[in-house]
């Protein structure tokens, strides 16, 4: 999916929510664990319940990759399913020296390889230039980079300052930036200080941002809207857990819409005030 | 395995040796890919070839996630046929938020859960303590956590000082160190410069490094010796084109064994010289 296409549907749906399908077999309802593939029930219902109210869907790949083969079927099966007009995020962190970088695009990149062709992945910048580059050489994909992430620990590295008071994820941003454009790079900008878009901004005024940390973790949406958006919007805004877990009962699904209804009313309102929409 | 055990083992068979695993079917002897897994195939004649030689078996996940759920499959054939005497090593560079770290750890820890058993798994650092400490509430397991890497881009951020002038490789040891212990925890560090070892030595004198970039890489392994090597000899180095790609032949595990009997000769000599067998 383009920039432009992306923005299209961010207008058209009045909506910049990205559905996290982290789904885990603790979590989901009890009746659906008698079915053959529970993960990918699961999935089907969320997202024929949400797909007219977000514009995009990230599976993070631990939760399939942790029941080995057999999660690596459910995820093949919930990406064939992954409505065309919504941006697919592989949310895998993967990241390693070049040659072994263009094995993990054509993982997630290339169906005639791997099977899958999701438009994105988020990508852990540690080991530099040629871990990062290889994913720009696909067509209308997208590395969506760790910057500052919303965890606990993310303190520990990203916030190291060097000698001049530049802090790690901002020399994360001027060096990805040099190497993609904003027609195929993303960051991931964690929403529990909302003032912290503001520095971004200073690095990535035209990026479109990946955002989780809104809701179960603790970030406001007004607050990300209010530092981090731009004119095009510039935001994915993603919600898991308030969504996916809203009942643990047989109208999970019903509830995981009424949930995501009311964060994409909440964006409406945000893309109006800032004359998107 | 435990630290103890994996001593004791490079003892017994004087050598150091890890062997990558990076199989890639553009590589492999062409009348292989006859076979119904080529993969599989292909580890199974190396390591036969070698486990006498070495220590430890190296599979890139990236090799074989890139061929979707028939790589993932040949994974998990290559997996319960890894010499219970060797260590094992997911090189798979995860990390993510403690909940999702978690799911990673299982993913090549639990057996039960996902069928994988590894040893060890290498990890990304970037995003902080919560991402790494979850691989460390596996008994018997480890996280070899990437420190200085031997790629062209590893300069990018590894190199970084603070206003004090510690690189944030070093920042890496100094906190890792803070939460694992040497009987968990390792470091990836590339053997392009033999000298980085005397930096790494200063910050982690006891740990196992695993070193990549041995041969095809161009680093020498009596340079990784001389400023690398510890009392209980702390390193496992890697080979992988050298030995796995050494014919294309019928021969390329007959002609893997002499790559590799070629180096675990040179490592003998060295630990013979460290007097540690």
């Amino acid at each position: 999916m383009t920039r432009s296409e992306l923005i299209a549907q961010i207008k058209q749906k009045k909506s910049f929510l990205c559905v996290g399908l982290d789904t885990d077999l603790t979590k989901i309802p009890e009746h659906l664990l008698d079915e053959e593939d529970p993960i990918f029930t699961f999935n089907k219902a969320i997202i024929e319940a949400t797909s007219d109210l977000c514009v995009a869907y990230k599976p993070n790949i631990a939760f399939y990759e942790c029941y080995g083969l057999k999660g690596w079927e459910s995820l093949q099966r919930t990406a064939t399913i992954l409505p065309k007009d919504c941006f697919s995020i592989a949310d895998a962190k993967r990241g390693d020296i070049g040659n072994t970088s263009k094995m993990y695009a054509k993982a997630f990149f290339d169906p005639q390889v791997s099977g899958f062709d999701f438009d994105s992945i988020t990508i852990a910048p540690y080991m530099g230039k040629d871990s990062v580059t290889p994913f720009f050489e696909f067509k209308d994909k997208w590395a969506i980079v760790l910057a500052l992430t919303s965890n606990e620990g993310s303190a520990d590295f990203q916030n190291i300052e060097n000698a001049e008071g530049v802090q790690l994820f901002e020399q994360v941003l001027e060096k990805v930036n040099s190497w993609g454009s904003i027609e195929n790079t993303m960051y991931v900008v964690g929403a529990t200080r909302g003032e912290a878009f503001l520095k971004i901004r200073e690095h990535a005024p035209d990026h479109f941002l990946l955002v989780p940390g809104v809701g179960a973790q603790g970030g406001s949406l007004s607050d990300v809207c209010q530092y981090g958006m731009n004119k095009d919007c510039g935001l994915l805004v993603n919600s898991t857990r308030n969504i996916i877990y809203a009942s643990k009962g047989t109208d999970f699904a019903e509830q995981a819409r009424i949930e995501a209804q009311k964060l994409q009313k909440e964006m409406q309102i945000e893309l109006e005030k800032a004359g998107i929409c």
